[in-house]
């Protein structure tokens, strides 16, 4: 049957294209994804597949039940956009200004909703029940999978797979990690509170300026020494922002940057890290510091059976020539929480656009097409594959 | 003869208020100060004292001729505003939105203008020439004494004395040092090029907060390490800029900062040691970084025999009841040309405000007018001292 | 016949203690061990199985031709102490002051003498060849498997394989993995060469204390900065060395350390890293500095398939209870040499001593020597298993 | 009178050859001077002056007691030796291996016998009383100026004069401070009690050498940031020691230095920056410093009018060509004691040998011998001059 299954989605590509177009048109913001909502809302209602929307926010939950008794597996797309100015030239560039898919959602949600068109072809002979998992905000934290998942939208489920487009990844090449496969990433603001004055007069001021470059050396320290070499671990600071006048010593200074780990321990000696070296070069220089730090999204741990069924589904579709697996990325992804409450995987769709080199979150972004259908195929496989499994 | 000086300044101190107040609530900024050029020109012009506008910029240069033959005497007042609001309640208050008298030059003008009225009297018995520097753009270097001298304005002139109304030095207080009066004050910037990238992916970057750290680091040494111990120097970061995102490693950090010195040796070796410094440093994390120092006022050096003139003519006057030989103040000011070129002496004449400690260029800055009179009367003591001097 | 041999080791279990007791008495220095190997030989003759002597420098090679044909498999074992004076309160404590088998080389020598005592009973059953190899000089760069391999030791051998008794793992344990098992560890001297001089003249000097501190600091960047987050390096500063008078600024310091790492192109950008760091601290304080970095063993990579068998011998081994795949550990070991020509593998034989916690290389040192008879069950269980394998 | 006593002098300038070089070549090191003092005890002994040994230690103190009436005048040299070898090729080269006058306190001694000898042969004509103040330990802290001022050797004396032999300054030239002549010097102690261990496993560690260096660092800004920039201060780290073996990560690091200043003011701020330093850089990488700060002399104040004095009285030597007002010398010299107690005057006596030009403490010091004539001419001349004074 999945065959037939990979053939109707083969058929119904053109108008996967034109959905992905559309959306990309329209781009929505993380948490304001109103009309994007509402599409999906339509698409569904249209099929004739029962929906809810609002899930945990603007998130949108289809269920397609088969005639077959089986499992219940949730396949997941999100739908936001960013805050980036859509620099392509092509027809379906952004029409809303400072607004743009530059990270593939668009084609997560076409690739589903042409999934759930195909499926409901087929609902007849569909051994368990599809739920379709259109969730918003995933590029914002705290991400909408969390309210989601607390709306009950996995409540009743056995597995969720999810996958991202991925335009640096080759068309054809499928890449997946048994265990860790993308990072936690938090957030930190540090506060240097000093005391300003004359640039002439140190001696009367505390240079916030001064003791936050010390913050920021020292911090170095915290990967270097303080954290078992075979862990991984990334401290950054991205922002350092002080002082207003090259003439006046900087009364504070603001930096801000973010943590990457794999597992939760390593983000709890690098918090209490953090905390010590802050309190001790704040305490040197008789200065207070404020500290914050936000807990982002957990390090996504697939699970290694549904891992494995989705290397076994991607065997059996023609377009994937190469199933790889790999070391986790450093980036973030609120799926994470699917799977810290539910078996599953979550792979990347190797969506590399011949002669175009532009990453995610690049104003040039763009992505193959044809890597939706694989996606598309992929997911149902793993689906598949997972009611197949005993 | 100086008693009788004395006596007119006295009388005319109620129109120097006047005048002040005038001044005040009409503020000019540095190389704009078009309405108070013209003032102070048509101020000379109701006296029927010679004078010359546009002076290496927007200065106006009076000259009084006495009728005895002796030696001619710049006195220098400077007129421009700064860029702060007035944030007194008092009836004076500044008219322009963000422009203010907060540094007394208003004061500086209204002591000069009564000054010059008060000598016409006298002119029948005046000894030597007196020529009344009007000096725009003290507060924005390059400044406006560069131009003026380069104009001519002191050509002629054997000596030059200038004074500051100081806001936080006692009324009553004449403070001068015999040598260095103010430092030399320079600014530079450092621009760290490094290579932006994902905060998870350091090592596809060159973190330039990182290194900007560094840099604010190691240039400590300059003077803890680099310098005689027995000299005066500051280096001071003002400003430290970098980044835009929490988790975006920066592309590139801006720093700029002030150097202070009180001798050209030492400005010199703090040059010489900040370009190795930056080129070790964007060296070690192959980066290019680019220095720019742009050199601003030298140090304020009194000459020694006309900083003894002026202690000498404060003796004489009622209203100083001390007289301070001072350390160099680490600010600068642009007096410091006229001192290279001729002889003379800069001083600070008390001027604190009963009950008021706002610093100068503090948006509630003030000063007790008084200070004026006793300023005019030490002028023109100092003025007359040099004439008796052989 | 694995059975009989496990029991032949088992019958010879108390001379295999004899032996090593004998040894530990009689510790000898890395490079110096001429009696130890004198000792082996000696067993060899009087075992009639032939060995060679000299190899590489002190290594003794013996080899056990079976009676049916079969693959020629290398087992060894390292027989040089350490420069530790022994602490321990026992009969067989070392005899000799100041040097100590610290490492269980003792014990892994006396593991394959029974051994080779044991196989020679089985020589007519025997499928194959046994190399025995005694390898001089573990514990000192550049150690002495390189020149045994350089002298011909391996050349006719189709895997190796060998153990450490680890007396930090519980008895019982056997440790392995199937990749890097341990790391690569090099050495490395920065001079730095300032400028001495008298305490209270900093600016007269190049103070070589500050300077160096400096480079600690910057060194802590290589792994916190410049080395992808997913692999692994240590870059460890183990001594600082200057200045000789409190008040004397120090001419020169001295500093040295270690390199870890799990893969050569780690170790290289390593080294690309620490030289423009050097170069540059250097070139920001005008000083020479020099930089000797010397390359030891390299990270022992064990082979995949072969590792799986010695996992596969141990499973039929009674006095194994638990098989773990560990990360790899940060210490050198040059067995590293023997699997960069050969298939192979090496492991970890648990051989924690009750109530006894003394870590390697210290002076109270000493293992379960049970754990001997359990490496030499392993050892010929591994090679079995290899000849079995097609 | 003060021409005999010129006269006198060179009269018996080969005397003070002789005396000098016999010093030299017998040096003793600090508070154990038991041979020079008894020598020095024997000189005044055959003189015929009384005199007290064991004043504070190994103080010498001997009195004149002039026919007139007049002040009491003490002058003071110092006799004690440096723990260097001597690397001079001369007759009167040290005996004594690793003890050496390389800082002239043997010509001090012979200058000062030789003035006591000279004067002697003037007691009826010499108004007042000279006090010959020969003191111990003036190159090791705590000194022997202290202890001799306890034990009352200035304590009936209006005035104390003193100088040194400088090397490094021309023959004929007088060098003095009318106010701070030379610095106060301190030493310091930090012990850095961190955790040592494997070099490989920084995270089970607290790196020594890591947190040393960052107080190595950290200290920079003490000078740099923390201190009026009109001040002097010095901070120097001489002594820096940690680790001994490369691959393992230090348990401690010692690190020792000294601090200069000027003014007491300036000291309590150093060492309460210190102490936030240490407390600090040592609370932000949770281990222990110990911290030992040692007060040692005072800065050296020279009374005005005393310099006056001795300026006053050089202008009438012939052999002075130059007298100089100098600024501080960062050095340390317990005469600062006697001033502290007492009017008077410290002053440097140009001692240059030509084509030589070792500094003070070096194995091959040597000064024209010449100079000590001069100084004990201007001692002299400076008690006469303090004599006239009213």
């Amino acid at each position: 049957m999945l065959n037939k299954i990979h053939n109707a989605i083969d058929e119904l590509y053109p108008e996967m294209v034109e959905i992905r177009r559309y959306l990309h048109q329209h781009p929505e913001l993380s948490f304001q994804e109103t009309k994007t909502a509402q599409y999906i809302a339509d698409f569904y209602e249209q099929l004739g597949i029962p929906y809810q929307t609002n899930v945990g926010g603007k998130g949108v939950v289809a269920t397609l039940k088969g005639a077959k008794p089986g499992k219940t597996v949730a396949l997941r797309a999100d739908f936001d956009a960013l805050p980036i100015q859509d620099e392509k030239d092509v027809p379906y560039k952004s029409k809303i200004p400072g607004v743009m898919h530059a990270c593939g959602h668009d084609g997560h949600t076409a690739t589903l909703l042409i999934l759930a068109k195909a499926m409901k072809q087929f609902q007849g002979e569909l051994a368990g029940t599809i739920v379709f998992l259109h969730q918003h905000a995933e590029e914002y934290a705290p991400g909408g999978a969390k309210p989601m998942i607390e709306d009950g939208a996995i409540r009743l489920v056995d597995a969720v797979f999810g996958t991202h487009l991925w335009a640096t990844t080759p068309l054809g090449k499928l890449q997946i990690a048994k265990d860790v496969m993308m990072a936690g990433a938090d957030r930190f603001e540090i506060v240097v509170q000093g005391k300003g004055g004359h640039g002439a007069y140190p001696h009367e001021t505390k240079d916030a300026i001064v003791i936050a470059s010390q913050l920021v050396t020292e911090l170095q320290q915290i990967v270097s020494r303080r954290l078992d070499p075979l862990e991984t671990a990334v401290v950054t600071v991205g922002i350092f922002h002080a002082g207003n006048a090259f003439n006046i010593i900087a009364d504070s200074a603001e930096i801000s940057g973010t943590v990457r780990y794999l597992n939760t321990d390593v983000q709890k000696k690098v918090i209490e890290e953090m905390k010590k070296i802050i309190k001790g070069v704040c305490l040197a220089n008789d200065v207070t510091c404020d500290f914050t730090y936000s807990k982002g999204y957990p390090p996504l741990v697939n699970h290694k059976r549904e891992a494995s069924l989705v290397m076994e589904a991607g065997k059996h579709i023609k377009q994937i020539d190469a199933i790889e697996e790999v070391k986790p990325f450093m980036a973030g992804e609120d799926f994470a929480y699917y799977l810290i409450e539910k078996p599953g995987a979550y792979f990347f769709t190797g969506a590399m656009k011949e002669g175009h080199t532009y990453p995610h979150h690049h104003p040039k972004f763009d992505f193959d097409e044809r890597a939706m259908a694989t996606a598309a195929k992929t997911l149902i496989g793993a689906y598949s594959a997972f009611q197949d499994k005993k």
